[in-house]
């Protein structure tokens, strides 16, 4: 049995803040700085490797953090989590969504069935129906071919599988398996759904309602739009229409949807990218297979997170360095910045998966905690942010640790040489350049020129973002916020922060309410 | 003439500093925080008001606030700014972006030429390429119209004209001035160009090649990629291209280039989306008359910003309630969060404007600054953001402002009534609420379902997101971060913090490295 202890009542922690602290300017320079880049890198599955050469630990701090990985049990967290165990103790859930990649441990028979099968049999019935779509043998009515999948969802039902399908829509436009385009329906906003719907070929549009409960608002509400759309275009909404929704949901058994596909309690919205969420609109989008890759890379990623050795995990060891950076240095924020337009959404998945997991006041028993716990997540893809919020990450009076993401080919192929270099070189010497320029810093008389340096960051550096390492670097993410979640003794897989706004929003629309509520209410016209 | 002092340094700073704080859950709760809903409020031009009642403030504080704009001379500098002085010290250059909209003060006379004429002169020229594009009197060499237009800048030009694109197209859609639908190419990542070019409609595409110096990398490098793709497509890239740069740029007087717009170095990128970074691109999107209005909004929200009197001065007013935030109550972030899926990107641009602006550790004389200057600055539009990372607003450790936009009516007027209310009533009804929530909470003896409240915000609200209301919101937060800037004492128009990142990629791209720079460099296979 494990136990949940508050990270400051461990004595491992205590030693970590006591510890003394890197000077990252100097343990950057030189011939020393060349042996920590080369020496502080973890393969993390699918030909990536996390390297930390520029975050403020030394040998000292990692012997540290994994004592304290140890003390606070959290490998065997994980090995209760994938083998079965409520760790979702405040809705009394199991937390599954390993499974949806691969089997970590045992067997887990829930509901009378092994969950593993379930969310298997799950892909295996998205694959088919994709495949007949693809194949033409699933039309509309006029016996025309899908062109467009369009997900209806809100929260993890839309930032997850839109930043996945942004990440790969170019590659598979060059490897040939951009089987059909996907667009996203997610805000309440009326303006958003008919926004998409003004640029759709209607008849030739497939719909992907997502919602787990089968009742959030956002999403019913979107549907009835979309419906009253395809309904003036003369178009029967049920055949074009599938559901991914839980099978106790009123979405489950509905004669308004071509088919439903199933998930469970046991898969939080912001981890439900590689379940039928995410599985339905990707596999529509590019076909069961590259799905499939993308589930691999997960699997190895996964693998990676069980191992007990500190620095053969690269998920603990980013978590733990996180943990170290956020309350022993006092950093508030940690920045996203992946050299890949194709992540344009990844941060902003990140930022749902990060804050709406750790951003907790309380430890999993409901207590409060005496530390700070998740940190504010943002960012945006270089080199764009180069030339927007940089400014501020150089030379702002508040330091923050950064996490950067390159990979050494593009996705297209497709590049121009200037000035004695292509595109895809410049894009990786200015992420080369960046983290030098964050960890060291250069003097300068005018202070105004001055950059202080003593900036850490990290970077994931792959081959290519292909499906498989997409699959491993959201993985890696996942596991890294599960781990610091068990390091800051929080439940990380409910997120009861959200209740109260739901709850004063129904008292408006009924029109119940009073005093600055009322005024607030009158003056946008409710 | 004015004094530039250090904030610190302010005898109303000090007093500000000692003032009894506000608690926010009692002075939001019954009638006391109706009534406060109510007064604090504050016109900001084109039909929307500035709402603070919600922010940590009281009329002890106002007061003390008026004392320090007073003690500083901010609305003094504003005056000095707009009448011409050299106000970016560091670059030596006046800050003249407020003349493209607008005759605030003197005229200003420079390089021999009246400045604001200077600027309504490219905007008529602007206007008259747009009318003729749209006319079908400039088209492509076989004589066709130009349907799509592209915008080719990084940085400020960019973001602001892309959020300034997508906040109203769909306006301009149901309003019928669409002419052109419009793609932006920014990043050197060459998926980014290969990515909207695979997209593009070639022969019926237009370019606007916007960079200021005509020597930016990543544009230069995008033009040249574009220019390959237009000669493999058999098209004379000289008929499908036009730049926006300053009279003295490389690219001013070439004949690469159907035309060439001016702008000049008193306007900075990120403060230069009323400028003709902004208007080509705009103008041929939406029309001329759009951007007028666009500008409209902008010059109402300026007048605004002259006013002495803080209560009357939106821009000033949030600008020192932030100040106060950050410097004394300590909050590290602002989230900016519109309930306007058209503003989808505006919290990127405002992210730029703000962190690039007082992203600084020193003032404008070079010296370094006792206290924190600019925050960062995140967001997402609403309701997508409450199933994402407002759990770590309601629940998490740390407290941050935020900064809320909300209009009566939706852009395109088409909704659907579900559970008896429309959509547009639903968006309303949430933004209400979660002011509400984060204001005042809500007790629980449960901790993992309490809210403790205190979590300051305001609201702009509008009556609907039309041009002029765009450009009175985009002046309001560029006039903000500018008062913000002055008192801070901090130069908010230079940005020396991105510079050593372009020394050390260009010298890796020489491969010109050692050390970890050079380990760097060989992992990303450069």
């Amino acid at each position: 049995m494990v136990a949940w202890k508050n990270m400051d009542t461990l004595a491992s922690y205590q030693e970590l803040a006591k510890a003394e602290k890197v000077n990252l300017v100097s343990a950057m320079s030189g011939e020393n700085g060349a042996e920590r880049v080369k020496n502080y890198s973890v393969p993390m599955g699918a030909e990536m490797d996390f390297n930390f050469g520029a975050r403020p630990v030394d040998d000292n701090i990692l012997a540290l953090l994994a004592d304290f990985a140890k003390e606070a049990q959290l490998t065997e967290k994980f090995a209760a989590l994938y083998n079965g165990e409520v760790i979702n103790t405040g809705e009394k859930r199991r937390v599954l969504h390993h499974m949806c990649r691969g089997q970590l441990g045992d067997a887990v028979i829930a509901d009378g069935v092994d969950k593993r099968e379930f969310y298997v049999g799950e892909q295996k019935k998205i694959a088919e129906l994709a495949n007949k779509v693809h194949a033409g043998e699933i039309t509309n009515a006029a016996g025309e071919k899908f062109t467009t999948v369009v997900q209806i969802g809100i929260g993890g039902s839309d930032l997850g599988p839109r930043a996945m399908y942004l990440a790969l829509e170019n590659w598979a436009k060059v490897n040939g398996t951009l089987k059909m385009k996907a667009e996203f329906i997610s805000n309440v906003d009326p303006d958003d759904a008919a926004g998409v719907l003004s640029k759709l070929d209607l008849a030739h549009s497939i719909f992907v309602l997502v919602s787990k409960s089968g009742t959030t608002l956002e999403t019913l509400t979107n549907e009835s739009f979309v419906k009253d759309a395809l309904a003036k275009a003369g178009l029967d909404a049920s055949k074009h229409m599938i559901a991914v929704t839980s099978e106790t949901s009123p979405l489950a058994k509905s004669a308004d949807y071509l088919a439903a596909f199933f998930m469970d309690d046991y898969i939080g919205g912001r981890y439900s990218s590689t379940s039928g969420v995410g599985g339905a609109v990707l596999s529509l989008a590019f076909g069961p297979d590259v799905f499939a890759q993308f589930l691999d890379g997960a699997a190895e990623a996964d693998v990676l997170a069980k191992n007990e050795d500190l620095l053969k995990n690269p998920a603990l060891l980013d978590a733990l360095i996180g943990v170290y950076e956020r309350n022993v240095l006092g950093y508030p924020n940690t920045a996203v910045l992946p050299y890949s337009q194709a992540l344009s959404r990844f941060p902003a998945h990140l930022q749902q998966l990060d804050m709406e997991s750790n951003g907790k006041s309380v430890n999993r028993f409901g207590e409060p905690v005496d530390y700070v716990t998740g940190p504010v997540i943002f960012g945006e893809p270089g080199t764009n942010g180069q030339h927007s919020f940089y400014q501020l990450l150089h030379q702002g009076t508040d330091v923050m640790p950064l996490q950067f993401v390159g990979f050494r080919n593009s996705q297209m192929g497709s590049d121009v040489v200037i000035q004695g270099s292509t595109s895809q070189q410049k894009l990786c010497a200015n992420v080369a350049a960046q983290i030098m320029a964050f960890a060291c810093g250069k003097q300068d008389d005018d202070l105004n020129k001055n950059f202080a340096g003593g900036r850490p960051s990290s970077i994931i550096i792959g081959n290519k973002l292909t499906p498989k390492a997409l699959g491993a670097l959201l993985a890696h993410f996942e596991n890294k916020v599960m781990f610091q979640g068990f390091a800051w003794n929080v439940n990380s897989f409910d997120q009861e922060g959200v209740q109260l706004g739901k709850v004063l929003a129904k008292r408006v629309l009924a029109h119940e309410t009073d005093g600055a509520l009322k005024v607030y209410s009158d003056l946008l016209g409710i």
